[in-house]
């Protein structure tokens, strides 16, 4: 008798769906979609000269080493390098604080992998990272949701979240993925408060901090507590998200842990591409590459937000994040914005429906993640009217049938 | 109160140990040490000049594509490639067949998020890859060994282990690590016949199979029952394992499942280092530079063989490798090469005691493993007249000991 696979899966396997953003890429690889799905940097601003020479330098200079197996911890540069960034924000660690991995997605893989034991709970910002939601997945997390308004989670609903004794509490305090606010100052320090009162510790995920258009630097929730929080950082945002390079930081023990625990998982990240970045990024290149794409990712922004007051329906709302890659957008209540996008793909423009960014997948439905970095201006703008086209389409259909419920139809 | 990050760790994290490959590699970075410990390739054949051209080809031509997020699946190009090696080796696939990881220690990885529920058994052979149970322990895989002899897993004690209904059973058919011995046609088939009896798949890790320097090559598991078997492969052993990039080969429905996992994982791994190695190593470069290479090591091999043979104790035996990186000395009975270590490393060579091993670290005290890939030919035979003398000192105070004992001294 042969063996079938399927029999054989574990119960994380088994629990395992493809994500709607994962099957929604591959319609938006046609060159007539104009797609707001992914959450991808521009690309005709990846620094192209800067990565061949740098290329050329590493492997004349050292290829016999970053060609060959290298340290689970990372390359000492590149982690100096990290960790001279962070003193910058006010964080205060070394490279022994600094642990490098294959895009901020292993980080968190590996976050699981020390936290999460099946049936722990996890406590996210509701919405939050999709990623996030994938990566604990596979550990079994279960998850408390705590809802998020403009100025970030909202902390006044933390308490009761706590008191179910998480096993720790997972946040993107900055241009939050997916609805794009900032949590405030205030809640940051509320937030710490209460996680050090419930003893529960904190998993910061910070992608896009280095993408701030407008307003003032708020301080990272690790700055105001470094012991109870692990950081997490990337180069995808800044530098180039194909080097998969991302980075952990947090205390000498759980940096020691966490090295353990990656070299079961991956030996270590290339140190060829650590190199290769560090050369690319060091000398205050990174800081002026930094300026260049919030100059443009603000001006797509504000190309995005027009678009949608010209021709989104009244009864839309949509966040206007300070920086990163995302805007959030919110339709009356009883609007399916799962439905919407079969009309929108028709209409040959995408997005991710909101209820992708919830542990619990019934709610969001009114809502979508729409993505500013990738298109240019003027695709911005004519899929915003696409997109309204859809809506609007759809809106007209719920209120016929909400007239024909009112009228005595029956109700579905 | 302050949450102290160990009393949150997960099971896996707190049973994990650091390994002693890694504690070693510390000492064997000083230039003074002669070391057989690593399992790494010899860096002065790196091609260099062949990757300086392939990145800037690939970073001229499609930078912005490479530099971007990618599929989960891999790049098609090299998908492809690999599919058509593995067609030159008996095994029909297609690049649907093939998932590209972050080196064949990420398929380990994604094969234990696929296969091992906490508490599910593995037969493994004994001894094994460290790195196959490094990656199994953190899904918490019990382990059942079964023995290798000269002609590789001994299958006469196999159906012992598959009774006990194991989840799967991993296994590297081919100069096997760390014992350097191949299976045989006949044990191959035995195996499968067996294993399709009991109903438990096959996941075949064979990094090593290029790197033949005689004899015959032996069908690969997955040639000769294509349903059971998951397949591994790596560019770490012929290409650069700097660039960390192998792969996993099945059905369509196992790939498409562990592309979910992956996802979860890393997204995907990255499209730069893919493309690079394809061009590296399209158009016959791969197979010519694995010659290369095999002519390097075997001479290496013969060296070492040599220098054993020349220096080492008459009591101790060891395996004759017919390719990969890898040979297994075998000490008399009650020889602890764990202890043995220490007095090496004072006389400046160091190796891999045996019984890191087995899943069971009491077993293996009497073996060592030693690379002969890595080091120069001067330094081999240099290496092993070291290790000799401290294994000639440690076998006539183990002897005293036991000449002691047996004249009515105390036993300890």
């Amino acid at each position: 008798m042969k063996a079938t696979w399927p029999s054989r899966y574990t119960r994380r396997a088994i629990a395992m769906k493809s994500s709607a953003i994962r099957e929604l890429l591959k319609v938006t690889q046609r060159p007539d979609m104009i797609s707001f799905a992914g959450g991808m940097p521009a690309p005709e601003l990846f620094p192209i000269p800067e990565f061949q020479r740098a290329c050329e330098k590493v492997l004349a200079e050292q290829g016999a080493a970053v060609l060959q197996y290298s340290t689970t911890e990372g390359c000492l540069p590149l982690r100096q390098f990290v960790a001279d960034d962070l003193k910058h924000q006010g964080i205060n660690v070394g490279p022994e604080n600094v642990l490098i991995t294959g895009g901020s997605q292993q980080a968190l893989d590996l976050v699981g992998k020390l936290l999460i034991d099946p049936g722990d709970l996890v406590v996210v910002e509701a919405p939050t990272y999709v990623g996030g939601l994938q990566a604990f997945n596979l550990y079994e997390a279960q998850y408390l949701g705590v809802p998020v308004d403009h100025n970030g989670l909202r902390t006044e609903l933390l308490e009761e979240a706590l008191r179910a004794k998480p096993k720790f509490l997972y946040i993107l305090p900055n241009f939050q993925n997916p609805s794009g606010v900032t949590m405030t100052l205030e809640r940051r320090r509320e937030l710490l408060s209460l996680a050090a009162q419930y003893d529960v510790p904190v998993v910061e995920d910070d992608p896009y901090h280095e993408l701030r258009f407008e307003g003032e630097h708020v301080a990272p929730l690790m700055q105001l507590d470094s012991e109870n929080v692990i950081y997490l950082g990337t180069f995808s945002k800044t530098l180039a998200p194909g080097i998969r390079l991302g980075w952990i930081v947090g205390s000498v023990d759980v940096i020691g842990k966490l090295v353990q625990l990656k070299q079961g998982t991956d030996l270590h990240t290339s140190a060829f591409n650590q190199m290769v970045a560090y050369e690319v990024a060091r000398g205050g290149y990174l800081e002026a590459h930094v300026k260049e794409l919030c100059d443009v990712y603000r001006y797509r922004r504000d190309v995005m937000l027009q678009a949608l007051e010209e021709f989104f329906p009244a009864e839309a709302t949509w966040t206007h994040p300070q920086g990163g890659m995302f805007l959030w957008v919110t339709m009356p209540v009883g609007f399916d914005c799962g439905e919407l996008l079969k009309a929108a793909v028709e209409e040959k423009v995408a997005y991710v429906p909101g209820h992708s960014f919830f542990p619990d997948s019934e709610d969001g439905t009114r809502h979508m993640r729409l993505n500013f970095s990738n298109a240019a201006p003027e695709r911005i703008r004519e899929g915003i009217r696409r997109l309204s086209v859809a809506a609007r389409k759809q809106m007209e259909e719920t209120r016929s049938e909400f007239d024909f419920n009112l009228t005595g139809g029956m109700r579905s």
